[in-house]
């Protein structure tokens, strides 16, 4: 499906985005950037450091927009499983998760996603799978 | 190491426990139990329901402490990777996490959790690698 | 669906099984048990020590089989993915493999398992997403 | 750690290797690169197709290899854990592994790998985490 800038612009004003800080990009074609501005909510135990469970937040919603580019009006997805790795401290933001479909057929997805630093040092990396359902997002959740 | 009651209260005042609606709940003996009562703002898409980087973020937290137990003063432990699965939709909060050391050897522990509904149906099941690290965050770390 | 013991006989048959030193044990509501007594000739590096794929195929197959006994007659299943942790060496053969199904709903199961050797030590922790599809495989494929 | 071609050449001779049908065909530079022709004993419940827990092995056993490129002679690398995503069928080989470190930091390393057929169609996606330990394989371990 095609989501156009006006959608982009209501979906980053979703209560959950705005309250960790996320911010998506831009889509298209089985790939989907996203940029998290921490808030000091999210920081913890470290301050100025999200929390893992932040890092992990943006992927699967950069990774679920990823999916969701290559599927047909009408659908949606929900995550089965993801797998991610921590590879390094996430000290230095704004960081950055940009995510790709590597193989979807029938209504599986499999995408990976990485989330890299300022500096592009790579902070955590992913891999999960999605599945497509029925249900128009942008017909019946305004907030989505 | 021993978490007092009085740390355990501390611990539940921090920021991003707050924010998303965590309370660690008990731990000891190679193991943890919280409870997610999700706020709104990390309720999104489906209104209700906490999104799925909260439930991560609760399993991840739990384990985290479950292994603290097992591991002598002065330690704290990073996430080396973490993978969960999205077993049912989480509906009928508040959920509980109840997180378990599988096995800890090393400087390695190796933790399972799941969270359950209201009703105790597994929406979510995970298992995760942590490393024990030299820092004492009951000294250094005031949130902690 | 259930699997009689003339089943599991010629189950136990298959040339993987045969070759790597897989053996079913026992399976019905939701679990299965096998057994590894690995051949040397999936050994390596370590002499007498199973290499940690071998660790992984008995649990993936294992976890098909506790899917297996929850499915209607006419069913197959395809791993979707599978998450492995390796806790100990696997020193002490031979070892036994308990898989479980977590939850299990439409055409998605989730099971976990675990591998432990002779004296009962976890070597290896698993979590498996099947999807359950349409294909008779004692009808279809007289190996199976 | 540097590699030579003879002992490319006697790791190719193992008896797991041979085995399964798994040949190293290069390594360095943080990758390693593998194929897989699956011997006819473990291809299993398809013939032709090896089973996944040979797609792991390989995986497995590659990643290790992109691991060691990195590190200092007279290490060696352990699992501690991987994940595998299995995208579509392996009906057509040999298969191709390509392994390359994502991060390696401490005596920690993740690493991303991918499996694909002849056609070039993906069939398995990984990431794993390894350990490195004091042990000197090529003193040591003759076989190895």
């Amino acid at each position: 499906m095609d989501i156009s800038q006006e959608q982009l612009a209501a979906v980053n004003q979703n209560p959950l985005y705005k309250n960790v800080g996320i911010e998506l990009l831009e889509l298209g074609g089985g790939q989907a950037v996203s940029r998290l501005t921490a808030n000091p909510q999210v920081c913890w135990p470290f301050p100025g450091q999200p929390h893992g469970g932040m890092l992990f937040t943006i992927m699967d919603t950069t990774m679920a927009w990823a999916y969701l580019t290559t599927l047909p009006d009408g659908r949606n997805c929900t995550t089965i499983d993801l797998s991610i790795q921590y590879t390094a401290p996430a000290r230095k933001g704004p960081f950055t998760c940009l995510a790709k479909v590597a193989h979807a057929g029938g209504r599986t997805g499999f995408i990976r996603a990485e989330v890299k630093d300022l500096d592009g040092l790579l902070v955590a990396s992913g891999q999960g799978a999605f599945r497509a359902i029925d249900f128009d997002m942008f017909a019946e959740s305004p907030a989505a």
